[in-house]
């Protein structure tokens, strides 16, 4: 008798899975059900098909050899059965069958000898009136992206994106970019991208989305969406009405888990099937995957819930080598992300400051911008880094930065995603070998320099100041006796002392030995240049001589204009 | 009384280590040496100096701010004192002083606490006539590069450059491409850059420098290099002779180890001074780094040699930390390189196949070719990669690989290049969570697939042929009894069909299953497809049915056309 094997959810785990299986073990009969029509497609291109980066729906649904991957081809080429339009009703594990319920209305039992669920996850709902109007839409499945499309290709003059995580920032991005939509991302948040984005790195995204024109409203709350003639003509938040043609509810996702939980599967209480490193849930017959699960973060050692399609991807090899009669395992997630942002790319890797002291960690972060090619390669972009380490130990807990050149970012990004599980040190990565030619890279990369500031910073020999602390010590520096010394030649230093006279001084490092009384002892000093390197020498030379606190501003000015602050243009 | 440290060398390891020494130890006397007039360069940028991507060779020595590292730069902004056109005679470790003689011929004892050597290497010298004539260089200095650019700037019509290595390649590229000069590389070896590309990437490389107008002539050695009026004319090899104008020869690098050697300081036999992991020699108060020190690979565990500028400086900021008083160690190489070659970049880490295999390893390599962002972006290119591992263990020993984006290629590299020290295996990198969105990866990404498909390899799901195995394979077509089985659509199966009715027959993947009658028994059954992801689909099905041993090409046609080899084009 051949392994019968039923794959509950057919967009990205259950086709992975279902194929992997036939691989290891021909012999399997496996047959994969989806309750929609439209499966293994690449939602995360849904954005770019709205825009249009991505001309056919199909695309989605391609293979690289451009076969649309449909119940024909995963019969013909995978050699297994594929149910679309089919729901899955409930789980029996005594007698181990699956009761669906076709688009008519038949209900079958499945038997199974292993059961994959991949059922993935479903948009969550915001508790307020006027989500059920016309042309009000979630990001869940392609059927949906396809209307979506159709509305804009008719023509939409505005839209807002409710939540600003990866989902409703790129379709922000699609909506201006490419219809010339008047768009607004509301988010309830601070910031955007919360979670995965320091203040900092998200204070650049938000300036760089409004460059572009889209607005972003932060720390305001959506309470109610009305319409006209059943569509959407306003949104209403605790700040503003907003005329809008379009929203977009993008607020996250929730595992979804019903089938699991009613089967009596273990779940977790906040939502999500538990599983084992095998990818094995309570029942070891039944396996699950993806978006409906929950894995353990691999910095902080807890559950978390990462909703993401490469992990999906990953586990379903997994899943599908383990129900083949293989073993192997999933260590779990560290949240690597990227998104691009008009002409921008922003990653990160591992844990944000805020997320890491509310992990509990004694954490400290620190930024550096550097070329990405060698300085004196024509061909070049700045990259903005963060690190994140813990204090005492020095131990790496994530990496986040932009820069033009999304492969650029995604290099930096990646290297350190790679060695994140390993526990690395700020040493181990201050010595990473990167493939070094000028036309890619820098001798002593970005990322080097990123580890090196930061161990300055924990061995006491850089006393740091942020960026973004330092835009607020700007605005207070009357009261705090603020003396910026400018360390760059004073062509870069001109409009500020000429400004800024009694709080902006210039003074090239290479002079700052000879001129230190001209340096007043009594005031709040910040050591700055472009980008954090020659303001760190001339705090050696400030310390050395016996100046108590010179701050040194991390990222220099370079970080601080990426930031949108700019003291020379003020007022 | 503050510490007294001399540095030997001045350009890339000397530099570093003095100015972090000044850093980490304000106090410290710091006095650096460096025969040459021209310091604290980046070598590394020569060729693109004289190509002229940068126009003028004191760019090489500017700081990203655009000042000037000269003498001065170093004691105004670097509190640090420089001698240049000052030669290290002779070290006295008892006195604890260096002789040192300055242009004019005076000498000077110079008294040090620590010393640190950052002396470099030489190139290799050629045992060939000719080496004395005009228009004959070598790539060492900044000014021997002035002397080049000089040269081509008043018009060259041909060059020779003898070995195909980094900076060989490199300078044929400048010559070629920015120059128009007809140039010949000749390389003794089978295949240019022996030691880091395999033989299949190599011959990537060599077609791609061929269709760029550059001569490769491999397995050939010069044996003399004759002139007219004192200036070269001819190349001699053991197989032609070739008119030139101009000739570089860049045959490798031999650490300078001489001053450390007379000193009684312990070397290799082979030369190169032997270090500690804090970068101290035998004597614990000299110091070394750079391109006259040997190191340890970290995946072999063997010394080697790997005279790399960015290594040097990474061994510098050490050498400064330690000699300040601090702890820091090296740990070392891997090997990590890049190289931009016209339009391509070229990268690795770790071992190459026939390192891994000559350094006793049972290794086995396998190719895999995919888009670096996701096949249904629009702006995306194709990544092939190689990776090396062991066979019973499963263990990662290297990888390279290709890509017209070579920013995409680098991301791969060293998101490898940062683990590589961890000793991983196939399933760490197999699982390795990447940055993914649509514009700039897949969710499974090729240096997943990678790892996937050394992995099926390994547990024998795979049997593969390896691209030049094939190419051979085919060459003996009629012998070997050869049937490919072509699973691509009519479209591209087409042309072979045609040309070779008896040993090409296209079968699509999705018809296989319902047509192995078709398939004879007693034929050598090679599967092919674009990249070799349908082929092993297909190979499952026919292992299934008993077909015993049909293998399939890894990376598909897709990177047998990149090598050049195009069945459908012979004779």
């Amino acid at each position: 008798m051949s392994l019968k094997v039923v794959v509950i959810g057919g967009v990205a785990l259950g086709p992975k899975a279902a194929c992997r299986i036939k691989r290891v073990a021909p012999d399997a009969d496996v047959t994969m059900v989806d309750a929609s029509k439209l499966i293994s497609y690449g939602g995360c291109g849904i954005p770019y098909y709205v825009s249009g980066d991505v001309s056919d729906h199909q695309q989605l649904q391609e293979t690289s050899f451009h076969m649309v991957r449909d119940e024909q081809f995963f019969q013909d080429c995978k050699d297994f059965k594929v149910m679309t339009e089919t729901r899955a009703l409930s789980i029996d594990r005594k007698a181990k069958t699956v009761l669906v319920q076709r688009k008519d209305g038949t209900q079958t039992a499945l038997p199974y000898d292993k059961l994959v669920l991949g059922t993935g996850s479903t948009p969550r709902k915001l508790p307020i009136p006027g989500r059920e109007l016309g042309n009000v839409f979630t990001v869940a499945t392609l059927d949906e992206a396809i209307r979506i499309k159709e509305q804009v290709a008719h023509g939409v003059g505005s839209a807002v994106v409710v939540g600003g995580g990866f989902i409703g920032l790129e379709m922000a991005e699609a909506f201006a970019d490419m219809w010339g939509i008047e768009t607004t991302v509301v988010e309830v948040a601070d910031q955007i991208m919360p979670g995965f984005m320091s203040k900092a790195m998200a204070t650049i995204a938000e300036k760089h989305l409004a460059e572009n024109g889209v607005t972003v409203l932060t720390s305001e709350m959506v309470q109610a969406i009305e319409g006209e003639d059943g569509k959407v003509a306003r949104v209403v938040t605790n700040k503003r009405t907003i005329e809008t043609e379009l929203v977009i509810l993008a607020v996250g996702v929730i595992p979804n888990d019903t089938l699991a939980r009613e089967a009596g599967l273990l779940c977790s209480e906040r939502g999500g099937i538990i599983v084992s490193k095998t990818m094995q849930t309570s029942d070891p017959d039944i396996y699950a995957g993806g978006d409906c699960v929950l894995v353990e973060n691999m910095v902080t050692g807890k559950l978390g819930y990462y909703p993401l399609g490469s992990l999906a991807n990953r586990q379903g090899r997994i899943i599908g080598t383990n129900v083949a009669g293989g073993r192997e395992t999933f260590d779990g997630a560290i949240g690597t992300y990227i998104i691009k942002l008009f002409e921008y790319g922003f990653a990160g890797t591992g844990l944000s400051l805020p997320v890491a002291l509310r992990e509990g960690f004694d954490a400290f972060s620190t930024h550096v911008m550097m070329s990405d090619h060698s300085h004196f390669y024509p061909k070049r972009d700045m990259v903005s880094l963060e690190i994140v380490a813990e204090r005492n130990t020095g131990r790496v807990l994530g990496l986040q930065g932009v820069c033009h050149n999304g492969d650029s970012i995604k290099d930096r990004i990646d290297a350190m995603a790679a060695i994140l599980k390993y526990r690395p040190t700020l040493r181990d990565v201050s010595n990473m070998e990167l493939a070094y030619a000028p036309p890619f890279g820098s001798a002593m990369d970005v990322l080097n320099s990123a580890a090196n500031a930061a161990e300055n910073i924990l061995m006491g020999r850089n006393l740091p100041i942020q960026p973004l602390e330092f835009a607020k010590l700007w605005e207070n520096r009357v009261n705090e006796n603020l003396l910026c010394i400018d360390t760059r030649e004073w062509g870069n230093a001109e409009p500020f002392v000429t400004k800024y006279p009694e709080f902006w001084k210039n003074i090239p490092q290479g002079q700052i030995k000879d001129r230190l009384d001209e340096i007043p002892r009594d005031k709040k000093i910040v050591l700055l240049c472009n980008t954090g390197g020659r303001s760190y020498e001339s705090q050696v030379i400030l310390r050395h001589a016996g100046f108590l606190e010179p701050v040194n501003l991390q990222g220099g000015m370079g970080f601080i204009k990426q930031l949108g602050f700019d003291p020379s243009e003020d007022e």
